[in-house]
């Protein structure tokens, strides 16, 4: 099988993340069927799709939104949507029971050579595919949310994933215009999350300590380490920041690293009362109100980061 | 005494940290005052500055290259460069003894009611100004470097320094085009090695168990995670991630969070054979004959990102 050959893409779940995979899928080139067990979302889908298509298509990141949405046909039956299907994007609800109940499904509906990927964001594929006749198809593709505007996707295989599924689907994700990385074993909260909660954890403690404000803490990301983690990971930073490359930087730094991890060695989870204050802290800055307003405004802000990302030399 | 007041600023330390300061001061509108015990690297300083400033210009980031080097005077004696400052940035060797001399120095220089910020990036204030007459008006301010591409500046009291500065140099690096925050105590690593630390810190021991490539692991941050990051900070992101909010997100998951950091309870070393395995993949992608020109690309990258960000709606 050639990457080529993923031509014809089922989603299944066509909530918020089932609908930013269509418009990735459709974007890509890709012909998708979608289904949802409730009609509800189905019927509603294409127009949340032209929604997005809309946005993206005023920033700049999208020639015709009637083309895309052409390739976008929503099924009545789960059978209707997988049958044809080359890859199957599976992005129900984040339940174990849940994801066995569909792929179940997607395992009795799908031809033998086609694969899935769930979009799990951390119940490992090993705990929903185990007795499936086609497990060996079966692993996880965990995006970030929104999928259609952060590119990374998480290829985390169950142990008895056929290997040689991973080079195809990495390559295909690669031709959607995504950011495929391989996890190479079934780590609890996968890289994503663990890098993610490395970092939040340290904020909590120092929020907890009362060492800076939420907002101070924000804007050492947002205005010192998030610039340069927006076009370069923190190993190609690291190398870049000595004279001799990485392992110059870990010779000199590496022991102050180390005396911070074992600062942290009895860790606590969130407390409570941090936790409160925080929430007052935020609310002091963006009422519950003007949540949705400002997740908007994220979206539009990471429309416009892409675009001017994707015009600069590599 | 009000942020106005602090319109002559001296540099001591004309290497590349102090020279980009110079830069930020002068360009802020600032009448800068240089001064480095080394004579060669007083007279690099002018000719380092222009660079800067033409490589600024280009990317839009500054008007006039003339104007801005017109404000920066070399001295030949640290007391003529400190003598009338308002405001001494110190940015000499990150060694505990050079930092006492020159600050001894500087307090000899100083008029009384002058500030006096060191770059430290992790000696506290309170181990080089003990015993300083005027070491009430000493504190850490630490940049991120490039400080005239990143305005981030870690603004960090010993316990006898003044609270009255705090606000006053918080409001002037404001003035001055930089992003600063304020730290309530001496901890070690401030707050921005401390959260770089955190995710440094998972990257190695993901890539130490071959969960992933080096290639991979900066993927997620520069595909994934660092887009938010990149204008918002990790409590604005989580705040923005679950329908109510801050406190919404982490009723849902701070749990997985406390389980990650269980599992990260026994911290080691960065290890030599993982550091020496990044090296080589490192090497693979970027030779070290390249690494010069490959931070020019990053400098180039973070004017491009700064100039976008700055067209942006906050």
């Amino acid at each position: 099988m050639t990457p080529q050959t993923l031509n014809t893409v089922a989603i299944v779940g066509a909530g918020l993340v089932g609908s930013g995979w269509a418009l990735v899928f459709a974007r890509g080139g890709a012909t998708v069927r979608a289904f949802d067990a409730d009609p509800a979302l189905r019927a509603r889908m294409p127009g949340r799709i032209r929604t997005m298509l809309e946005d993206m298509r005023g920033a700049g990141l999208v020639g015709s939104v009637d083309e895309a949405l052409a390739r976008i046909t929503v099924c009545d039956t789960l059978e209707e949507a997988v049958g044809p299907a080359d890859y199957v994007q599976e992005s129900v609800l984040e339940r174990v029971e849940v994801k066995q109940a569909v792929c179940a499904g997607i395992d009795a509906a799908m031809r033998p050579e086609a694969i899935v990927g769930s979009s799990s964001s951390g119940i490992p594929a090993s705990a929903f595919t185990a007795g499936l006749k086609n497990r060996a198809r079966f692993l996880v593709a965990h995006p970030v949310n929104p999928p259609h505007l952060v590119p990374l996707v998480e290829l985390v295989p169950a142990p008895w994933t056929d290997p040689e599924i991973l080079p195809v689907l990495r390559a295909a994700m690669e031709g959607w215009g995504q950011a495929p990385i391989v996890v190479n074993g079934e780590i609890e909260g996968f890289i994503l999350n663990r890098l993610q909660g490395a970092l939040l954890n340290e904020a909590w403690a120092l929020y907890e300590a009362g060492l800076a404000s939420a907002a101070d803490i924000d804007r050492t990301v947002s205005h010192g380490l998030g610039l340069r983690w927006a076009f370069m990971g923190p190993f190609e930073t690291i190398d870049l920041n000595a004279p001799g490359g990485i392992a110059d930087y870990s010779a000199r730094l590496a022991p102050l690293y180390h005396s911070i991890a074992l600062s942290r060695k009895d860790p606590r989870p969130w407390s409570a009362e941090a936790i409160a204050r925080a929430e007052k802290e935020r609310r002091e800055t963006l009422s519950a109100d003007q949540l949705e307003a400002r997740t908007d405004w994220r979206n539009r802000r990471l429309m416009a980061l892409v675009k001017h990302l994707r015009g600069q030399p590599g």
